[in-house]
């Protein structure tokens, strides 16, 4: 049973007695599962539960010798990921989608601190206040998001208009209509992004059949002299492969971009500078893992943009729920707020490089699999070089294999194949902030895939 | 400045507090104000603060008696009307938008009732549980759901899928996608309703220039033989007349239906018979007031239809949000929780009451202005007769006046032109529903109007 919200002093106290049985826990776990990747991890000076409980099951031998030895902690753990049935091994592990489930571990900890109660009268009007072209921003949203780029400085949020979506994928579709011509003559502007790219945008472009644009595939090929207006859609890091990229198409007079760095944070990758970018969008789903509070921004230079934005969200939907953009504002705040210790990128981090790690260690020697290679970068952020690790596993399947995702689900993994994403199906994608349990179980199975 | 949201225990000993400071201020207020309207209405057994607090400043008179007589209350009602600056007779009266900000006053008195607080860590997958077509669906709004058109008798739901939606705006669009047809070479389906029609139809119909669907006007001028296939939005009781609707196309054959029922409520009209089509629609702005929560649901039979609104969600925003979701299903819950002395539509019907009553007696043998004339009729919810009370007033202009929004504009009543409906500007739309301050100025404005 998944546990849901439940209000009133009585859950407040319930909350208090799980949050301090959780406490109890970790500073078990630490006690009886610190192991040798922490030693070595010397730019942790705080050895607190928020920086070791994500790799207390660091290798799946540990991993099953804890499953015997400690009923508490399975218990826990059980706790922790609402979707787990029981570690069968015929269980299907879905990594198709990018839900973002690894960081309930942390909000589980910050406990009542990203907690939100609204009353029954509050949050009524379909207004929100202030001056603004986004007239159902809630101005607390608003502040922590420009608190949160600034404190993390992936973006550049001076001279920026906030627009406010139902997650990003409405500000995707928001920008689009803000972007397309405005004359009933014109033909629909072609809408591009380089290959491989994220899956779901030819089918978000293209369901209304709209007149004023339409999907026009791999933006590589494409020549904005000759072919005409456009627009791009550059996605940093990239989804599905988690490179680095800019805009490709060649002579971009006539082009128009939309930025979508729904990745760019400390955790997926070095932040090298701000983002300064016309049409910037961000989201809660991939930056705390909030997916289901359904909230986005976008950072937008040009108020005429703004205020069609505004007005597709309006026709769209009349607005955005009030109830997530102030749990989003709480949430945000959280982060910007979060003590050294309990530092919300760090921690994420940290459970990212111990993944990654444990990914290389799965696959290395086997010439089934090709991972993806990064080059190390400065990241402000951290003041430190870090690397690379993708919210996304981009693999390739070797030799004979010419359908990876149809390999894998013989061993009972669930990935998207390389073709939704415009290229081969040697191809997969692969979600790598799923919960502790399906990450774990994933890497065994696929320490296990031989010839 | 307006509350916001405060979590953890310390607000919600604020809320406590405020709460009980309410509580004193309604006794108060009985003790004080209790008026002759509420010895007549003998239908009301327990004269409870829930029952008296609407009419508690039945005439202008009274009010400004009130006003100068007790600065407690002056700082209570200031309170419950956030946007409310001063009474200033030059302040513009907004009642363009059917803001429902009417409903804030109960939801005061429901107190943590009809709170909500989620935890950090609760509702941040994408996915919701149980095995059911909208599987972004939380199954205890969809329990919530059902179980209050059960109790009001305003809807079959059995044999229904329910589809819940950001507002039943996105719902809208979810049906035109669902109910277009499916093979490329097919032109747009024709949509339509009858005259006058909700104003957001046709731009949210055409904004996207959709090859599915285009607006084609009103539907008593079409025959569906003739013209071909067609979507008809039948909205009852109809927004913004109020009158209760059917299909009015000719030669159905090739008809689909959208039933927009967001005013099919007991406040609003009498419940003769619970509905029973194919796809309807309703909103928790309507029915509760929370607009800001962004909550709609569909009632529908096919669950073909189902999956292809669930899709066009999907698209459109990857879902609901949970927060909203889950919030909803507490105010629902709190409604049909509620007992016989707090009953939410026992309340909305008095307060709805009170001001139709105000508003006829304004206009009362002035030769400027028609209302809508209605039938009473026999109301299950209430197991009597009752009135239809709309959420908008249909105001006509007689005589000379040929653009009604102006002449009231003149008067600082802000009201929607009859043209933004298809018909004459001789007509404007007024909501009955925002504030008890602003409804008053209203009332005192149109009451001084004469030629």
């Amino acid at each position: 049973m998944k546990k849901k919200a439940n209000p009133g002093r009585s859950m407040l106290r319930h909350v208090l007695v799980v949050s301090i049985a959780l406490n109890v826990s970790f500073i078990l776990r630490i006690m009886l599962y610190e192991t040798h990747q922490h030693q070595q991890q010397t730019h942790h000076h705080h050895q607190s539960s928020f920086s070791l409980s994500s790799s207390s099951s660091s290798s799946s031998s540990t991993r099953t010798t804890r499953r015997r030895s400690s009923s508490s902690i399975v218990v826990n753990s059980t706790r922790d990921e609402d979707h787990l049935h029981s570690p069968d091994k015929d269980r299907l592990i879905n990594l198709d989608h990018g839900d973002p489930r690894m960081y309930e571990r942390y909000w589980r900890k910050r406990g009542e601190k990203a907690s939100i109660t609204i009353p029954g009268w509050q949050s009524m009007s379909y207004f929100s206040e202030g001056e603004k072209i986004c007239w159902f921003m809630e101005s607390e949203l608003a502040e922590e998001v420009v608190r949160l780029h600034n404190l993390v400085g992936n973006a550049v949020t001076q001279g920026r208009h906030i627009v406010v979506g139902t997650g990003s994928s409405q500000l995707f579709l928001a920008a689009l209509y803000a972007l397309s011509p405005t004359t009933h003559q014109q033909p629909p502007i072609t809408v591009l992004s380089a290959l491989p790219y994220y899956s779901s945008y030819p089918s978000m472009t293209d369901y209304q059949k709209s007149g004023l644009y339409k999907w026009g595939g791999d933006a590589e090929s494409y020549d904005g002299e000759k072919d005409g207006p456009y627009i791009e859609l550059v996605t940093s890091p990239n989804n599905p492969d988690g490179y680095t990229r800019e805009s490709v198409v060649k002579n971009k007079t006539h082009g128009f971009f939309i930025h979508d760095l729904a990745y760019y944070w400390p955790q997926y990758t070095p932040i090298s500078y701000p983002s300064d970018h016309d049409l910037s969008l961000f989201t809660l789903s991939k930056s705390t893992g909030h997916a289901a509070t359904r909230i986005g921004w976008a950072l937008v230079k040009d108020p005429a943009v703004a205020k069609k934005m505004t007005k597709f969200i309006e026709l769209n939907t009349i607005g955005v729920s009030k109830d997530s953009q102030l749990r989003a504002a709480k949430i945000l705040k959280a982060v910007s707020d979060s003590s050294e210790e309990e530092e919300f990128f760090k921690y994420s981090y940290e459970v990212m490089s111990q993944r990654w790690k444990q990914l290389r260690e799965a696959v290395q020697g086997n010439a089934l699999f090709t991972l993806p290679n990064f080059s190390p970068g400065f990241c402000t952020f951290f003041n430190r070089q870090t690397h690379p690790q993708p919210a996304f596993l981009w693999l390739k399947c070797e030799g004979e294999i010419e359908d990876c995702a149809s390999f894998l689900r013989q061993h009972k993994i669930l990935s998207r194949s390389g073709e939704r994403f415009g290229v081969s199906p040697k191809y997969v994608r692969i979600s790598m902030v799923d919960t502790h349990e399906n990450f774990m179980e994933f890497i065994e199975r696929l320490s296990s895939i031989h010839l």
